[in-house]
């Protein structure tokens, strides 16, 4: 099947279907499609009747698919289908899905309906459950699932094979296997690719790697995910406190958690905060003006800040007018030119290979390109305010050394910011374009009009 | 090993014995490290000592351990090591690599080096690595390796266990197998999963799964890598136009494209072009200067238009002199609420939630959290300049009145001009902070001084 267009053919097929309820023929098509097909459709629809048509179209689902597509679907759709199956069929497709995927939908369905799955579970299951709920959200404990495959040391290849066709579970967690020691600690790995390509009395003790990378249940899911974009994993041991192993993490689960950074980092930096997974159609109006006023309110306030320097210098703006033209300029490339070292101050936190401890090197940097850009930039200028505006001389000056001092400044200041942020435990992310063009407008402002002053010997 | 520490300690060990020219005590902790950490201890070596220490360390490795290693180095540092090292050393490195790998590194190096590589290479390796030479960059094909496991439909798990054994190539490609019809064109795939949990006996074709994704040589790295994240496959096959297998994309290599990916999004928004991957401290002054030149100088041009909007206002900011003081807070409310929108909605573009067809969806959301936004912001303003500032009433209105309306233009040119990007094929990410936010400058002194000139009934 090619991606896309045979998918949304069928998609539109079915809905059509539905609509003209025409169930037998619909169920066929819908059979056609995998379970992350089936939650792209389900999360496509939109009004009353969309949403029956997507319950009627979940339990026409072979169970295996049913329980797949629930995990891939947003919250809100998942709570729509609660709504519109019965209890049994949700405990089924609870018992059906992988332990993590499960752990991930009870952690936001709401209480009641979290009870109602608790009740049916046994002792041991509700208690396992439960850890696995207490687990810290971003933490590598609340990304693993406790079900891997175990072998014996002692065991041959060919056994360690029988043992995997015996326990016979999922896909992403069966590739890499785990040898324990008696105290239940991480002894090696052991891939099942070396289990196929050895002879089948080769001892599992010969094949296993020891020492293999770990990490620990309350390592925060960045670091998680650092460890597998360096060491190209398909999987990653889970051990806790006494280097118990407890789970493992698979890599399919990774790439969303990179998503998920990425765009905690995105909106930060456009200046959205407290942001949610819904994505940006599914967040209703009053919370996204809840995401996005306090940074707008913080960055106004520092804007008056501005006003006041501005309100300052009154008496030299009156008398020479045309400085006010030069404003917007002078606080655009400055705004711009911080942003810019930001940007790539915060990427390069974010992927470390920038640390708080390189600040000399990344102030040096800025330096020498700032001065660079600032004199080009400004040659430009003043080429345009003589030649083209017309302006003296003296403006011509004020405004280009202006230029050259905010945008030196505002580069260096994007360049330190993200780090000294890092330093002290703030994100760094929150250092980018809004803050920084904020910050360096005061100055762009404060440095214009004293320069302008001395020049103009208005004080 | 847990992660980091342990390793830090190791590496600090190597460099330290390496400088004193111990070097059997340097290979027996070498030997302790994976590729993916020797890499990093050789991309982390600075001055010259450094570099010669780094081909001293890297001819300790273990020849498969040097392949993988190799691949995993940047440029430069691969660069280094090709010039410290042997023809016969650089070749038997070249031919251990993986071939995705191998593709990969050709790409980067000088001709006169490849040609050295290519010249020893057998006529069908030539041609086969000049196909894939040729695979535009940022496609399929240049992210696929041909090394995949074929399974003939008439075998039985058994023997086709047998013949991976035999086959025995690398762990990432070895865990799906694929299945081609007599035309060469790809037929269902297996998974190794399914081999083993089979019995001996069960004919390929009935564990085969038929209508499996497939993406297309030509088909872009961001397609690709959506695929993966929709589905959560360990590979896909990719087919050419005539829909042969011709190779296989794995899991491990989606991962770094996400973060390219990312990279080039998040470089964009904040204003700088033409990024490479070699990282913030490794990319050179002048060429910093060349990537931040063309947007700092295109803003600065557009910063211009505002200014020619400020002075034709001259006479009345000469007059009512206090406007000046609230054109900061203005702009700056303007550029970041247009920036929020931008943001959410380049995101939601990125990982395919929104399409341009949802304009007004995007368009009357951004309309209503604008109108909040706007009323809440300027009423606590209208209080701070007639309380605190102590300005006459008309002067609050104006600012009032004119915040209300630069916030809402903003938002809805910052909302729909991403999608607009989008639609002609221009990079939605470049409509981000930066342009957005100069772009509403103008439009902020526009609606200002022209509702300033109405209320002060100065034309």
């Amino acid at each position: 099947m090619e991606l896309e267009k045979t998918f949304a053919e069928i998609a539109e097929n079915i809905l059509e279907l539905l609509d003209a309820k025409k169930y037998i023929s619909a169920r066929q098509e819908v059979l056609k499609l995998n379970a992350a097909d089936v939650a792209e459709v389900i999360g496509d629809v939109e009004d009353e009747q969309g949403i029956e048509n997507a319950i009627i179209l979940f339990r026409m689902l072979p169970k295996d698919i049913s329980a797949e597509a629930f995990s891939r679907l947003s919250t809100d759709d998942q709570l729509n289908i609660v709504a519109g199956i019965t209890d049994r069929e949700l405990d089924f497709i609870i018992k059906e899905m992988d332990f993590d995927d499960m752990i991930d939908v009870l952690e936001e369905l709401p209480a009641n309906v979290v009870d109602k799955i608790l009740v049916r579970a046994t002792k041991e299951e509700r208690r396992q459950i439960n850890t696995f709920l207490n687990y810290p959200e971003d933490s590598a404990g609340s990304l693993m699932t406790p079900d891997y495959i175990e072998l014996r040391k002692e065991w041959t290849a060919g056994e360690a094979l029988a043992h995997i066709k015996e326990a016979g579970i999922d896909s992403e967690t069966v590739y890499t296997c785990y040898v324990k020691d008696p105290g239940r600690r991480l002894l090696g790995i052991v891939s099942l690719r070396s289990l196929v390509v050895s002879d089948s009395d080769t001892p599992v003790a010969e094949i296993m790697v020891e020492d293999s990378v770990y990490v620990n249940v309350s390592d925060d899911q960045e670091k998680v995910s650092a460890a597998f974009t360096k060491y190209g994993f398909l999987a990653i041991p889970v051990v806790d406190h006494e280097q118990r192993l407890v789970g493992i993490i698979t890599i399919d689960d990774i790439l969303q958690v990179v998503e998920e950074e990425f765009t905690e980092d995105f909106e930060r930096m456009g200046g959205v905060l407290g942001s949610d997974d819904r994505g940006y159609l599914d967040t209703g109006v009053f919370r996204q003006v809840r995401n996005r006023f306090p940074w707008l309110i913080l960055l106004m306030c520092s804007a008056m800040v501005t006003g006041l320097v501005i309100s300052r210098f009154e008496l030299l703006l009156t008398d020479v007018a045309s400085l006010t033209m030069y404003l917007p300029l002078l606080m655009g490339t400055g705004g711009n030119s911080g942003s810019q070292a930001s940007t790539l101050v915060i990427r390069g936190l974010a992927i470390g290979e920038l640390e708080p401890r390189d600040a000399h090197r990344v102030l040096w940097k800025e330096a020498r390109i700032s001065f660079l850009l600032g004199v080009s930039l400004s040659l430009i200028n003043l080429a345009k305010i003589l030649f083209i505006d017309g302006e003296p001389i003296l403006i011509g000056l004020t405004v280009c050394v202006t230029q050259i001092f905010v945008i030196m400044l505002a580069k260096c200041i994007g360049g330190m910011l993200p780090l000294l942020a890092k330093k002290i435990g703030i994100d760094p992310a929150l250092m980018a374009a809004p803050f920084i063009s904020t910050l360096t407008d005061t100055f762009s402002c404060l440095i214009y009009f004293s320069l302008a002053s001395v020049i103009f010997n208005l004080y």
